[in-house]
């Protein structure tokens, strides 16, 4: 079996080690996975990723090869005995996959022996950082175009082959409709997307004959027209050979433009193919599209039915990592979690401290989110009381709310190493992530300058953490 | 066995479909793998990821899972029973990992039956794609720094699980000398390097226990020591707990320093350790580190060894995707393979047609390259002879050599299939790298604004695009 133990830096390997040697590897901590800043310049990001972890942690074992090479470093007998038999055992928190989420906000919380969440560090900041960012861009693209089909076209420019299998699954669970990529179609039962290259008209050497070979052997064409040049000889003949159709035997699905002034061409491709009857054939384009370009495409009143979109959405071009951080947060003493606080010149790198939960807040009137409320552990929400919620950084500013409900952001996934949540299916998770878009006022989700959302401190959070900076201080 | 094949867009099937269903499946094509541009505005690219094209043409397999699949998405049971039995059988030929390469040149050629060159695109795109981009950004930040050790931290950030492991390894192709992920480590038996994070600090809430801790069970000690202040705690808690060392025992290898100006403390931290008689004490540095920052720090005349580079090296973050495209240049006709084209509006889009060779022209008193030299397949170069070399786009200017040796950019990798090719070891790819990047002139290497090295077409190449050229104008 395929382990993936190792995938981890080898700073995690020596500090289990010193903490083994010392004998402190099994005393409980915390650590919380999170970001600082919503990806994008967006107003939130997008949770992906955890199906990828419970896969992980189910490799997590270090086998016979595992240990050899272990040994080869010259870690000592005692220690690559205690690799062997290890098994995640801890406690693990997190987001349903698909909800919208912010900046400070614990994506996951794991509670476990020291020296395990600290080697399991390295491969969920991995996975979280990557899925959560590709996650977030698609959902900027869909809210754009919320009623235009959009389509993956990564793969070729993903940052090697998981990154193009996982970034089509946090594509569609925000909302994109297909992806090209067959193994994603497969392993991820989502809907595949694709018809032919430019490649397939050059064989042919003849544009109308290379559209009539793939008509011949395929029901639903799509054909692709920018070869030569889509208005002069693409469209025509895209249009020619359907004429011809039997509809019995093909559908004129769509035309598709991969280069050259997109605005421009989809409007002249639309009256040509209206002119021809072909009121329902589609106008897909493509072509290093991101959400600049679309929007330009929008104001320019382009007749653009879908989006093939690959290169700046796989590898989130504009920003190409989420910057997500895994930080120690509480840590057993005397038989209790106790909160710690990472100390730094700059305010936004102080972490958080203790083990806590999150709540969004929202209005039962409007069935809008007003805020999310990040508390202590064991502190409850009364939601029969009003509510009185403020922002750490401006705790003078407070709001107050007494028609609400709560939602907890938080699922137990892992309770003493045995995987207790269902993962739901990825029908479900994008299903979940439409609902809870919705939850959000649409000034957090403009695609530029958007509102501000809260993440709120109760006041016990809030004066934990200020104790704890005036301790360090002192 | 895991399989491979479904790693492709759905287009390469539908495309291979038809193919099939016409009976021009094995008809002989041949494409080429390229770029347009070099990324980063450098002066040149390395190619890396051929092992890895490699590993993946072993399992371009469609097992019972993969053909299933297929069935479920209704193709027809004779072109299912063809993939069942389809291997590789084509011929490729490919640069070696680590050259120096330049855009329009190919990096692979593939010549096979049309439906196979067809299936292998998506993957060998993106497996190429992304290690030759993160190998040259690798060797533009190792071009600035060739004498301090550059350690690779992304595993973290890195997109997935598989950017992580093989941007180890272009990394290290490209003259890193070590990274932080430990599978990397053990796959391609390349060094490791790390030692403790943060969170070993906060466990033990007092730094100089903490160090003490470390070194009781390590002989080899870096210590982090920005937890809270580096030039206030962490250099004066490391040099106190370092001036107890029992020499047999441990060796205060270095301190890291992970926030903060990464420029003044490093002086500050080495006047701190030479006043300690710690001379040979490394400074390792960290923190989104990339070319930008690291000439910054060398004009603050910054006293650093080392630096460790993640996020900004493990996505190229300032330009996340190369760009390589996989484009059709010949096509069996009549049992000879024929030269096309793809025209564009855009004249950097227009296809270099043919079977094609590319040299590299290293004059031979200087010991550099004076510039590439692409050639149709049946062309000879007599080095005996003065040699001619124009530009495409140039024609008019030419240089003369006649003292002068010349190098075959490309191996013969596959022959009908058959994997011909000796995969160097890492060892052999890294010194190789070495050798090559020494051929190039300085001038090519500046980080910003390298002169232009010129990849120059033989007089009937060039004579072959332009005739094409023409012939589709009419």
């Amino acid at each position: 079996m395929e382990t993936l133990s190792l995938h981890t830096d080898l700073y995690e390997i020596n500090m289990a080690y010193a903490f083994f040697k010392d004998g402190i590897h099994t005393k409980k901590a915390v650590f919380e996975v999170y970001y600082r800043n919503n990806p994008f310049q967006n107003g939130y990001a997008v949770f992906a990723g955890l199906e990828r972890v419970v896969e992980y942690l189910s490799k997590f074992i270090f086998n016979e090869d595992d240990i050899n090479y272990l040994r080869s470093l010259h870690y000592s007998e005692d220690f690559l005995g205690y690799l062997k038999d290890l098994r995640f055992s801890g406690n693990i928190k997190a987001c349903r996959e698909g909800e919208v989420v912010f900046a400070i906000e614990p994506l996951l919380i794991i509670e476990a022996d020291l020296a395990q969440a600290q080697l399991i560090e390295t491969s969920i900041l991995n996975i979280v950082n990557f899925q959560t960012l590709i996650a977030t861009k698609a959902s900027r693209i869909k809210h754009l175009v919320p009623h235009n089909a959009l389509l993956e076209f990564g793969a070729r420019r993903a940052q090697e082959i998981d990154a193009a299998l996982w970034g089509a699954r946090a594509s569609y669970i925000a909302g994109f409709d297909a992806t090209s990529l067959v193994a994603a179609g497969r392993k991820f039962n989502i809907p595949i997307a694709g018809t032919h290259a430019h490649s397939f008209v050059q064989v042919y050497q003849d544009e109308e004959l290379a559209f009539r070979k793939y008509a011949k052997h395929h029901h639903d064409c799509t054909f692709l027209v920018d070869t030569y040049d889509s208005l002069a000889s693409g469209i025509p003949n895209a249009i020619k050979v359907a004429q011809d159709f039997d509809p019995l035997k093909n559908r004129f699905c769509a035309i598709r433009i991969d280069s050259g002034d997109l605005a421009y061409q989809s409007k002249e491709a639309r009256k040509m193919l209206d002119a021809a009857g072909f009121y329902d054939t589609k106008i897909v384009v493509s072509n290093d599209l991101d959400e600049d370009t679309i929007a330009s495409l929008i104001l320019e009143q382009a007749k653009i039915d879908s989006y093939g979109i690959g290169t700046k959405l796989i590898t989130a071009y504009n920003q190409p990592a989420l910057g997500g951080v895994y930080k120690l947060v509480a840590i057993e003493e005397q038989g209790i979690l106790k909160p710690v606080i990472k100390i730094s010149d700059n305010v936004e790198k102080i972490t958080n401290p203790g083990l806590k939960k999150v709540y969004r807040v929202i209005n039962n009137k409007t069935k809008k989110a007003e805020g999310d409320y990040m508390i202590c552990h064991d502190e409850v929400i009364n939601t029969q009381k009003p509510l009185r919620m403020f922002n750490e950084r401006t705790p003078l500013e407070y709001k107050e709310f007494d028609n609400y409900y709560i939602k907890d952001l938080h699922q137990t996934i892992y309770q003493n190493g045995k995987l207790v949540y269902d993962l739901p299916n990825i029908e479900e998770i994008r299903s979940y992530h439409q609902e809870n878009i919705n939850l959000l006022w649409d000034e957090h989700k403009r695609y530029k300058y958007p509102a501000k959302y809260y993440v709120n401190f109760s006041e016990k959070l809030f004066n934990i953490k200020h104790d704890l900076i005036k301790k360090y201080q002192k």
